[in-house]
């Protein structure tokens, strides 16, 4: 059910950004509890000027124009430890794959937002779970 | 006041992308109480490997390129059956309207968020509704 | 730690998507107590037909092609006051910013939704606060 939005730049390359999906899928399977294939991202492009981030840096962190913003709205409910997890996982996955190429844990910007279990129709114009 | 975001394809035709925005906002007037022309979407289109989704299909469902994603962002407080009604009338309008061409009901995916009474200004800076 | 999405027509100067965000930005830090360089926003350009709006205006405020959608994604908490000041200070900014170039206050559509405290990774896959 999650639904994953990846805004990354225009100069990044496939290879990156199926990465970067699969990455976040991946932390979805492995720390938060999501089933198998459920597995739903919009990914969209920009021009440089079109990610803002602040050239100073904020509370210690300082940004590339490789900056990733993926935001993702699911299901709400999962503890704070399980998103802490989810968010170590995401970052450290795709540091790792693209280390040679620069992705820097830095630049992994994550925003969540909860809905209900009655909020999905994952096609068929069913709903897909009914209320608790 | 609802805001619609609509990602789908860069291959699918104007008329297509006009429908499906017509269809979520009749079903908004005929199922879920949102006053007559209270229309806004957003509509972004999306390379192939841009909306990505599992080839294994999920749930008993697969999908093709041709998948549409709805996101709906409104005032909470609908009901599990409105909610209901509300994907069915989606999907079937679309459905319908493009038999011809193909679009299946497997492919349109909808998530909503609630949100509350003062988070909206429809214009000239102002607050459109207060909290009951 | 807000994430604030833009989405503007593909004509708007690189001057008007700036002035847009920093109105935002202006906005929050004046009136809704977000930290300074707390800047994180994705704008997205979009085709006449991909900002849609109704023709015939809605409660009394009309638009033009030019319209700019705003979503604010943050920490909930804020008060209704301040949200009302929050629509204002943007709207009045881009529009005396902009007044020469004709940007109208009416076509500045602002949508929040309201998240937890723990819902936010600023990079290196670190939560970034912690519930109260």
């Amino acid at each position: 059910m999650p639904l994953v939005r990846i805004d990354i730049s225009k100069t990044a390359s496939r290879e990156r950004v199926r990465d970067v999906g699969d990455a976040v899928y991946n932390a979805m399977i492995a720390v938060a509890n999501v089933p198998n294939y459920d597995k739903f991202q919009v990914v969209t492009r920009h021009e440089p000027d079109e990610i803002i981030y602040p050239e100073e840096g904020y509370l210690g962190i300082d940004y590339t124009p490789d900056l990733i913003i993926i935001q993702v709205t699911w299901v709400g409910g999962r503890s704070t430890e399980v998103k802490k997890k989810f968010y170590q996982h995401i970052a450290d996955e795709i540091h790792e794959i693209h280390a040679k190429q620069g992705v820097r844990k830095q630049d992994i910007w994550i925003s969540l937002v909860d809905s209900g279990r009655e909020d999905w129709s994952f096609g068929n114009g069913e709903m897909r779970y009914t209320p608790k």
